[in-house]
């Protein structure tokens, strides 16, 4: 099987950026992390990390993935671009979230991805990603 | 490690309702398998269901667990009581959907519970459980 | 045919409550109305009472009507789960109310049944009963 | 008894319009059968239908019947003179729906009439009409 | 001076309309008064009242009066046509009511014609109608 | 007869303040000619401005004329106090305004004393004023 | 092929009414312009007037042409009862406006036929409607 | 003098339950306080607590107790059922709180009591109750 | 202990003023009754009542008391100048008020003062002063 | 003439994307097809497209076309940066859809852009496109 | 050049306010600072404070200043009659704070003031006003 | 010290762009004024502008000055990415704007950046960011 993960932007500031919602491990820590574990459940995964609107469209349109695990960081809650890519390429996604989005701001509590994704994961730090690659793996094998 | 599941009202009713929401498999479907990756997991499991806001609320005051799963179903969009429980104990839990509620009415969009969860997991069937008790074993195996 | 009618909270306090809303018959005149007009159209008519919210999701769970006539009472504006008890056992059901909801209170406006009800009955005082009844009637036997 | 049914814009198009939500009888349909139930009933019944809110509102302010049956269709929710004239002519009147407005767009929600209405009946098709001339019938019958 | 009065829907109707906001003069009365109280000031006046929007849309299109005097009744809050034939023929008008409108429904608080109206007169019974014309009689007059 | 014109804060910088909606008469020319007014029509006029809403306040509830004309300039649109104190002198009084309020800021569409005052006259200029007391002449005179 | 106009209230006004969101020509230039692009097209076209709500909804009722062009004017924004006939001929039709709606008052940004057209087309003058007619002469040419 | 105390959800948890809001003494500590203030002033007290908001109905409909006093916890704010109770009984009663609402989550400032009932105390801990107590006391000693 | 009353606009108005919300005792009555409470007490009683915002933001600036009795009447729900000066000074203040607020118009329900008061009592006529005053009595007794 | 044409993100994706709003024909169709239309036209065309929010700002501030075609996509909706681009740049320009907007999601009825546009068409595939090149060939060769 | 600096209420309380947001400075440091500053730049500064409404209304009234810095404190947000008297004088005035004021309430991020302002000055302590004496020497300077 | 002038879409365009709200200086004439001040003031400047939401993100997340002073133009009210990599760098920031946003569109209202910001500077034209590097001059020299 083969993944591709969407980080959005800032996403690579991690280990520097407001520690009491992320965490204190750094980005580096979490590709590493899921790649690990994407080795050890043989899934083919790919990392992707942008702080751009347009390229993590592009990045969507043109990846050949099975499926996304989408953590859109800002651009959740501001990017009809991102979802409607998303929609046109029509793969099964999940949507994650280091943090709890609920228990911050106001304005992170709506999302344009939510109600087109298969489902969401968030507050569980990493573990998100590991969740929902092991939720796709899961899925699959059991079709 | 000790994890109660608190599944609120109508969950019961698995395998009869809405199988475009739910899936097509039985409230004891779900119990059995849950429990199975409990045991898996070592971890001692209490599953508890009830149509009744204020059974929930007197099972979360009375529950010596450690942590709770928490999918309150339709008392998750109005029970401030639920909350009011949840914060009183003061314990880790994870708020979890089989469905995806933010691809359904607007009115489940809101939750009085995920503020104050460390997480939310939802739109993964029953593998939202799995996840949800993986997480915690994860969580605190590695402490 | 067989009918179960379904009475919210306060119903049982009829001919004390609010007699402005609810005119002056009281709970009994109420019951014995509606089943001598059932028992004149040979409907097999089963009459609940709760206060409860839950109880109120468990007897819709467990009756073995062929529909229900639904006055929710208070539990009309405030329940998801009385409407996902009914959505999940998907039998047809009137939502019948004795006062004019929509001349009082704001609040008493929207309703958490009317949008998957067949139909909605109200200000008719115990009429509203009896029309609910003869309205099955008319439509089984038409059928 | 003397009841007046007021029909409101495109009703007469019933039996061509929106079938899954007026069903598939005709608007002559529609007045026979009332007619043939009132007739039933004794109740002298005329049936009136306009597309025009100003000839809606002349015929309340002119007619001569004891009380109205109004399904005002798209009126309900946009004409402050239709309620107005009710109010002005201060005769009981039921406000009815074929379909269940409930169930359809969020403008059909609200209604200008509902709150000076005796009551509302509506989803049960030509079956709103009856019930309200059955109603009508009962309560100065029992008076 | 040539001013042309506009009564829209159940302004007919005074003298047995909702007596607590509209008193117990008949429509008549008014007209009388009001032509008067004209003639007193030898001003030319058309009295005009419809129930029907387009009559009174098509009324001020045509209307040879070098003003108006508004009650638009219903059609003050629901009105765009109204509104727009107003602008169309860029005439100065005046609003008037006779009930004080902002002590009545809320809907009754809005009103799609004060914004390109001269100004606003309600509450004044008939009196509203009478300083309406003398307002312009002054104005026109000081000219 | 005995009437007490109160005016709101800015009301004597007339002649000076924005041309364009309070037209280039002055303060004292306002009330030059409502007092020239008021005698002429045998009316013992007291004519009081501040820019103290506690003044004003103050001013309702110990005046003794039999009726008001408030002009509260921008108190109309945040003053309860005022509201309150006319209320609690309960003597009748007219809102008016020199300008338009309707065509200018959306925050000067709501006043907090339209409800209880008897009747609103805006837009007319000086002659606001002049309508008002002629109302009253007329009024008391005719009764 | 066979279109019907329908212009709604004030249309009529063109050429007299705000020039600087309708221009300066008259509807009869409207009219004739477009008979003449119609006919240059080989289209069978039939231009309507009224403004009279009602009487839109009974020419959309009876008329029996393959589809619509329709400028409602204040209807767009106001008809629930042209958007019911619509629906209920279910006729392909296109709104169109002279000005751009989106550049002036709020309430014009609303419509509620827009969601039922194949298409809208504003601001183009004239020309809105010259497109329309190319675009379903373009459209049945190419089927 | 009879005074009913009721109680709801979560308030047993007093003493565990975030003591930022609600002070570090426990249910029992204010069940005793207040049980001994009402002895020391000749009041016949009952003390109920539930979890339940159908016990609290049910427990409203049927204390014979003179008056009220209620401290509905979070059904407060979502329970028109007990809303609907203290009005079908129609006693006097006071809505009462430990903690200050008002300073607490936006969704704690509504309350679906505190219009029928005969006023608000908040914020002072227990000696909320006590004040609710001697408020009855004096107010009927007085009489 | 020393506590200052702020009593705001139209107070002094009490025995005159809406007597359905205010009772019939006098401003003096109050005064005097809740001066008897204090001097019972041992309490040193400074009683303050002004129509102007500004002075009650002066009043509380200069107080030397220990706490304050805030009944600020509608400055209540239009000024944050009084909150910032009761937030200021930062001493212990209860919001009291005679009548039930939230039992009136609407614009009564909210308070900028509420969420910084220690607590909020309203609706008990006199008897919300005398509450207070014990209160604070009772608070620094028991300390 | 010379036109550009600004195609934001996932227009790209033309023929894979959601085929019921989008139609099934390719983007490079569009492409090919507005540029031979133009062509026919002797008009000089420019299509651009980019997935970049940054891209369509600096493609729009370059341009050295006479007029813009603008189908912004999701940016539409999102963008004020793309809306202060065209403002800066001060050229006539359409906005284009190729679905009707207004038949699909809520949050696809709101445009940055079209109050600034000269006009607006939507839903008519393709020929939205061609329509808005006829409109300006037509607009500019009739002056 | 002549500048005079308005201060609303409290904040003649600084040195003792919310250090939080203000800062320790007081309000004898503040009005020091600000006029130290202005003699260096040769400006002819009147320092202003008053915790009325009316007083500040007034002073703009009568000010001969060339311009004003306005620190309107908690009238910024509640204040029409302040607005009213700046648009009367219309001289050129910036809107100062010296919190942040979007950091804080919600009821702090709207102003009456800042639409009218030449510009806004917030978060910047006592250099907010030293600011906006250097812009107003700069602008005039310049010219 | 070491500051960072961030400009965002369109700021390039000044002396081009909507000049009754820029002025009419060209983005060069910005760049060379600031940069003179601030080596006037013996501060080592750095000047960015784009177009790209995403390079905004990356220059912030990259910079290694001092702080920064952010006109983020039309991303000020669309761009959470931006604000998130302010949020997680963590440096002092000012928001600056040349116009007085709130002079102008609603839109432009609302900011995502002012409560995270030390302040806010709007309305004074270049002046705008001449004050913003004297405050920071001001700021650290004073430490």
């Amino acid at each position: 099987m083969n993944i591709t993960i969407i980080n959005g932007p800032n996403l690579n500031m991690l280990g520097q950026r407001e520690k009491e919602h992320y965490g204190d491990f750094s980005y580096k820590k979490l590709v590493d992390t899921v790649k690990e574990h994407a080795a050890y459940k043989s899934v083919d995964l790919d990392v992707f990390q942008s702080n751009h609107e347009g390229e993590i469209v592009s990045k969507i349109q043109t990846s050949e993935s099975d499926c996304f695990i989408v953590n859109a960081g800002a651009y959740t809650h501001t990017s009809i671009a991102v979802r409607d890519a998303l929609a046109a390429v029509s793969k099964p996604f999940l949507e994650v979230h280091i943090s709890n989005v609920y228990a911050r701001d106001r304005f992170r509590h709506s999302s344009y991805l939510s109600d087109i994704a298969e489902g969401v994961i968030c507050g569980l730090g990493i573990y998100s990603y590991i969740a929902a690659i092991d939720y796709f793996v899961h899925k699959y094998s059991s079709v």
